[in-house]
């Protein structure tokens, strides 16, 4: 789980790769030559799988710098690894020895919005947050939104297929992008897609690329389709007493054929971090929270919001509330925001992201429990309830290995109720190299074999990101 | 642009190819051996492009009947035409001499209906509206609506990834498909995609298939999202003095920042079309129809309607009007659906289906009638004018060859016209045989080589439809 030194042949291999890039590209595109920056983009947050040591790290300033490095990279037979923000949970971004990890950090232009055709263009390294901002100036809104909005990347969530809150009604990264500007694995910069409302000339390289990490092509601008600027949202809030009688709220709600805005699960020990941390008196009053919201206008606003309040108590909530203003449900949703960081105050978080039918919600978090008793291993919940995509949190004690090995086991045996239940290994975080193991479990052995041939056929000099997704 | 007579050595090939079908299957799945039948299977309504003598047409009644169909093919090295129910406009289900033609008509089971997981599963014979039927019956709804909805199949709109009237608001097939069951080229039965909410576990494979016109593997299941039963829809008519102005209109609705749930266009050509068969008196009134709809619910619905009338009038509508009742709407929609079939009586129609910027519909409609006068080409125009896709309807008289290959230059003109202003060759309807120049005009030629390298890597022995999408 950490670099490996560097041999005296790893060092001249590094060394003609950052010789070939000085005269590729400007002096200030390179920036990592020291082991103290180069150690920083050496990994992304999924620390719980490997990572190597890059012979180089680059910040490219255009799409032709990028081009010019994966030139490089094919002359020397050398990985390129993209990273965004490194806030991925998945080890997408861990670097391999000898690879130039290329930060697309500084392509950070939002290039252009078009009100008329509901469109944005933006550089790769675009804050999610500031393309959020510079499409709300103009009565626009883009709509998927990780919990890392703040400091992720277009780029990266394009890479993974990010998700987010608003998923439950509007869909993820994927649903939003339309066009791409790549630069291939033979190291052409070219467009797939279309900035039009419709289109279908061709494959679907666009929906190929977003989720593919980095191991098809690397991104050098996005074109997302907008949504004009919605109602302000309602919120409810449902108290339950425990995570089998919220998952049955949730199956309430679906069953009343509401599609709410949110709705998301918070349990006793993420009310309890937050307690803990902000005092805000919550795990008092429940043992698990399910948080709703609704965005239709008006008076169809108003009805919906109290149907999820019934289908709530119909799923047995032990109180139900439509929130009376703005501040009180700002005040809801701030223990859903805090929930991560006041957890990650207990020691490392291993963040799991299965996705199951949502009938099965109430039946997973049952099998979640099961997993960390079994396994003697710390359990929080949040949830994407509405979705089924659960992202389990699984705590140990900073500097536990025993308890790191029996998280890895309880994680598995996660991965396995999912797949049991009719679910999938990955919601919204991707793959990497996390979740390879759970990708070959889920799918055919046929379809791993698809996976290889169009890697094989995007890819047939295997420098993109090698070893993520597929092996 | 007939089917060429069969050699002696053909016929062998031919027998031979029918033999290991009669092996392979049981009796009642092999359908056509003689001429006329076989005939009626040679060609989708892309009939402006060639088509061959298939060996064979099988109507498998499983997956597993597909599977054994693609492995005989794969053996004696025979194309595989899949068709759903030939309302395709472009070739894409054109048979290849000597080829296999497959209807998966008898393949129309909605197998299941899930209103938790607002899914449905279908066999790819079911008709588009009779999964809309069963959806409406379980309070949900299939959006895609393609004008062929009575009669085409959901497989055969995830081969082309059809749209419809609906998508201004709702998206095209692709937004709705999130899982397949497909014979790959190599002739596994495989199952690609997931039915929860979300997932993002491995490349998206099932994105890849929708639209890849039956190049890529053989649907043989389908999955697909449903959305609750909406609000009932508030028609917006708009009344236009020339298609540039109504082009205007368009603009200006999008300007306004409002999704309308349709906004379709109809000029003269086809007013007068539909006056000369069903004498509903609407040439009189305008020379061009704006046609928009509104689903929001209550007060919302009856603001944005104002809204969209008050657009029209901004962008120079002779007169607007909200329709009072649902009559008034239907008679108003009733000119839109019977547009094509009214035209048809006048001679063969040629269908175009360009899509540009919304801010570019009013020039390209210019340009429209541009290549009409330089061509001397009778062109209507319907269109699907909120997305900038434009179905101009190149008709000719009946046997008219000078006619027809004067529509040829005119269509090309058109295609041409599209690309410089920022548009797509191809809006919902595909590429097929038909607009295989006009994809290899619109992408670059390092995207062409992506599009052979994607198409080798998933049918490496060439027998999936070879010859449609790419050459």
């Amino acid at each position: 789980m950490s670099e490996s030194p560097n041999s005296p042949t790893d060092t001249v291999r590094d060394e003609a790769v950052v010789a070939a890039l000085r005269e590729a590209l400007p002096a200030d595109a390179i920036i990592a030559l020291d082991d103290d920056v180069m150690a920083a983009y050496a990994h992304d947050e999924g620390e719980w799988v490997p990572f190597g040591r890059p012979a180089a790290v680059v910040r490219p300033a255009t799409a032709e710098q990028v081009q010019a490095v994966v030139r490089v990279c094919l002359d020397l037979g050398v990985p390129v690894v993209p990273r965004g923000a490194g806030t991925g949970l998945c080890g997408g971004a861990n670097a391999i020895d000898g690879c130039v990890v290329v930060s697309l950090a500084r392509m950070d232009a939002v290039l252009e919005i078009d009100p008329v055709e509901s469109i944005a263009v933006v550089q790769p390294g675009v804050i999610n947050d500031d393309l959020r901002a510079a499409a709300a100036a103009r009565g626009l809104w883009y709509p998927p939104d990780p919990a890392s909005a703040p400091w992720s990347t277009i780029g990266g969530n394009v890479a993974t297929n990010a998700g987010g809150v608003c998923c439950v009604k509007y869909g993820v990264t994927r649903d939003y992008v339309i066009g791409l500007q790549i630069v291939t694995g033979t190291g052409e910069l070219v467009r797939v897609g279309r900035r039009t409302a419709k289109g279908v000339a061709g494959y679907d390289f666009v929906g190929l690329l977003v989720g593919s990490e980095g191991t098809l092509g690397i991104v050098t601008e996005v074109t997302v389709k907008l949504r004009s600027a919605r109602a302000p949202e309602t919120t409810v809030a449902g108290y339950f007493d425990s995570l089998v009688a919220a998952g049955r709220g949730v199956a309430a709600v679906a069953e009343a054929g509401i599609t709410p805005s949110a709705l998301e699960l918070l349990d006793r020990h993420c009310l309890e971090a937050v307690d803990a941390w902000k005092n805000m008196g919550l795990s008092a009053e429940a043992d698990v929270v399910l948080l709703a919201r609704t965005d239709l206008p008006g008076e169809a606003g108003v009805a919906e919001a109290q149907a999820i309040a019934a289908a709530f108590d119909a799923g047995g909530a032990t109180f139900s509330v439509v929130a009376e203003d703005a501040e009180e449900a700002d005040a809801l949703f701030a223990a859903r925001r805090l929930a991560y960081p006041a957890l990650e105050r207990l020691g490392p978080v291993l963040t799991e992201d299965v996705c199951v039918p949502r009938a099965r919600v109430s039946e997973m978090l049952g099998r979640i429990e099961t997993a960390g008793a079994a396994h003697g291993v710390h359990i929080a919940n949040i949830a994407h309830a509405g979705d089924g995509n659960l992202h389990p949190l699984l705590i140990v004690p900073a500097g536990d290995e025993a308890a790191k090995a029996a998280a890895h086991r309880a994680f598995d045996d996660i991965i396995a109720a999912a797949l049991e239940l009719g679910g999938t290994v990955a919601g919204e975080h991707g793959i990497g190299l996390l979740k390879r193991g759970g990708l070959a479990d889920e799918v055919d052995p046929a379809v791993m074999d698809l996976h290889r041939a169009v890697k094989t056929a995007l890819d047939p000099h295997g420098i993109l990101n090698p070893g993520k997704v597929v092996a």
